[in-house]
């Protein structure tokens, strides 16, 4: 695309940097920012600068936050002694938009990946033990991706925390709702028919 | 969507108003940032933000532009004598990426449409008027929107710019490259059946 402004073409460039972000869509959103008034887009750019400068990651459980503790963590309503393992800050908000959930979280920053590089030391795992520990936590729920890495870590983790008492859950899998039955794959099938449930706590 | 930031809250708020970009998109645009290096981000920011304040219109031809005058109106290997009539930048740039035409333009900044209170008065056809003397046009093409804004524009201007010799052109309409005849709606293929071309330029 030859632009006939270099400034023009500096921010398609930076917005096409973007993912899912191609070059006639960068070029759309820069048109639009070029319409609006020059302290909307001020605003715009501040407001992303700011928020990458000033984030952190909240020392207990590695949610992002503006303290040193997230909102998650210090809220005096959340149930103590159950924490959920995720795998990104993504998962929280997914899990915290469903609002079924009202324990606490621990992000891993990932899971234990050989082959990408990724062991356990590059995780939050050792913070995670200390937690339970410390918090006196009574149940660890796994929301982890079903896939081998996914696994790799529950099992990892399940080896550290040996803890008594300390209950192991993992988030449901199963056939998706609105998920056609003859097209799931047997795996999910074969899972969701051996850990069936009683029709009465599906129905609640 | 309930964050636990507000800093990332705000930053997603933005993101969102843009066109075609939800909030769903937006979370995930400003999770990609986080994982950016600061500095990286800073210089998105900058450079948007010195994008909206620093980029000019061209005095000439209302073009984007780093100076008073763009660089197509300066090239000097630009055929003078034909400008080419567009509605907005965007049109510009497309025409540009074809590599097809040589020539000026001219950007009304929208079209004729008294439905949305945009008379001759808000678009530069003025401008146009006067250009078209001093700078000896000899051809004026319409590139707008094959609509009845459009055709109304094109028969203002027509209307304005009554210089002997003038030649007023459009760019051809008719079916598209890979569209199909059996879909194609009645206007166009009539159109297209009464515009026809020897088979030579065609294939040329």
């Amino acid at each position: 695309m030859n632009l006939s402004s270099h400034l023009l073409e500096a921010a398609v460039k930076e917005f096409s940097k973007l993912p899912g972000i191609g070059k006639k869509t960068a070029l759309r959103l820069v048109l639009h920012l070029l319409k609006q008034e020059q302290t909307e887009v001020a605003n715009f750019s501040d407001t992303i600068s700011r928020m990458r400068k000033e984030i952190k990651f909240c020392k207990n459980c590695f949610n992002i936050s503006d303290q040193e503790r997230c909102t998650i963590c210090t809220q005096a309503s959340r149930k103590r002694g159950i924490v959920c393992v995720v795998e990104s800050i993504r998962d929280v908000i997914a899990i915290e938009s469903t609002e079924q959930y009202n324990g606490l979280y621990h992000v891993l920053n990932g899971v234990i990946s050989p082959l990408d590089g990724i062991g356990p030391d590059q995780l939050t795992i050792e913070s995670l033990t200390s937690r339970v520990v410390e918090e006196d936590i009574k149940e660890v729920v796994f929301a982890l991706s079903p896939t081998i890495q996914g696994d790799t870590t529950i099992y990892y983790i399940r080896k550290k925390l040996n803890k008594p008492d300390l209950r192991f859950t993992t988030i449901a899998r199963g056939i998706s709702f609105g998920g056609e039955l003859e097209y799931a794959d047997e795996m999910t099938l074969a899972k969701s028919i051996r850990n069936r449930l009683p029709v009465d706590s599906y129905i609640q």
